[in-house]
């Protein structure tokens, strides 16, 4: 975001401290995945004090997503949905995934794109997926299998994105952000609403 | 396959002829993509008469499954499905692309990995997709719009085998296939036969 600006700011420079945090956390959730990553280790990598990592960037859950620069913040967004009108929830949960993954460079997409194909990066996601979002699950969905049910759509959403904006199948590309709105809202009410499941 | 039958044998022998096909076939659709691709182009990579590619795999499509050691062939796979009575097609649809694409290290997910970082593989999946898949999608759904159904039922189910073998949440590994069938069937069933996706 402000590598242009990076040149001629000096050492001590609270914007080239904060870069020099989000260069060394994204290294740390990298090697460590976000379970073991720690607030500690991660200012240690950037050489400054971790006291001043959480001054800058709150908890290790807000500095990923400040690392990976994600638009929304999962557990944020989730507070958001709890308060709206029910029924406004599915095709606004539907919205929202558009607006995060929708664009083929858009950040959270990269982090789907790099679990597909290492382990490591993998790992990193399904922890911070079962920390920023899956511990919330029950605040949305009033089931006592609600984390099953987040996965699940969460799943059918991410295999949406996947055939729209990384395989680029001209039935999903064709369709505008509305449309797909209208069409994925009945899915997802269903794993927020249905009692039943498996009928 | 036969990796470790090839030492000894000849040139002129089948199975080297065979292997010779098949991995030019890899090469050929993962420069070219699945359209563009020629089983003459494939032939000449191979060193060998296009009439003997055909001789030994069929058409080009043929070739793609075997050369990508695909479990099944999707087209022979859904004239399987149309066969059925109406009310074993959707589970029977979720059993196959578990077992498909189930297990970490499955060809057809090798390919799923291969897109999400690679735009000419998206793109030779994408052409696969098209032709093997869609285009028999009418023969398994009756309705106008047969093609986006079933990409979106496809979608859903390549998001939980992304959230399941890659990203590896515990909330779908933990589930035995059975019971992910069952969690899944409706979903499948409602993009096969439900006249009416928006409600």
């Amino acid at each position: 975001m402000s590598r242009g600006r990076k040149t001629g700011r000096r050492p001590g420079d609270p914007e080239v401290t904060r870069q020099a945090i989000l260069q060394a956390a994204r290294e740390v959730f990298g090697e460590s995945g976000f379970e073991r990553a720690t607030i500690r280790e991660i200012g240690v990598r950037a050489d400054v004090d971790p006291a001043l990592v959480h001054h800058h960037f709150g908890t290790k859950h807000s500095l990923f997503v400040a690392a990976h620069r994600l638009p929304v913040d999962p557990a944020q967004a989730i507070d958001g949905l709890a308060n709206l009108p029910r029924e406004e929830l599915a095709p606004q949960v539907v919205r929202l995934y558009l607006s995060t993954f929708g664009m083929p460079g858009s950040p959270a997409l990269s982090l789907l794109r790099a679990a597909a194909t290492n382990e490591a990066a993998a790992r990193m996601l399904r922890e911070f997926i079962g920390e920023a979002l899956l511990e919330k699950a029950p605040d949305l969905v009033p089931f006592p299998d609600a984390r099953r049910r987040v996965v699940l759509l969460v799943s059918h959403l991410i295999g949406v994105l996947f055939g729209r904006v990384v395989l680029g199948l001209p039935e999903l590309t064709e369709m505008e952000a509305d449309e797909l709105v209208v069409l994925l809202t009945p899915m997802v009410r269903r794993y927020l609403d249905d009692p039943d499941l498996t009928v």
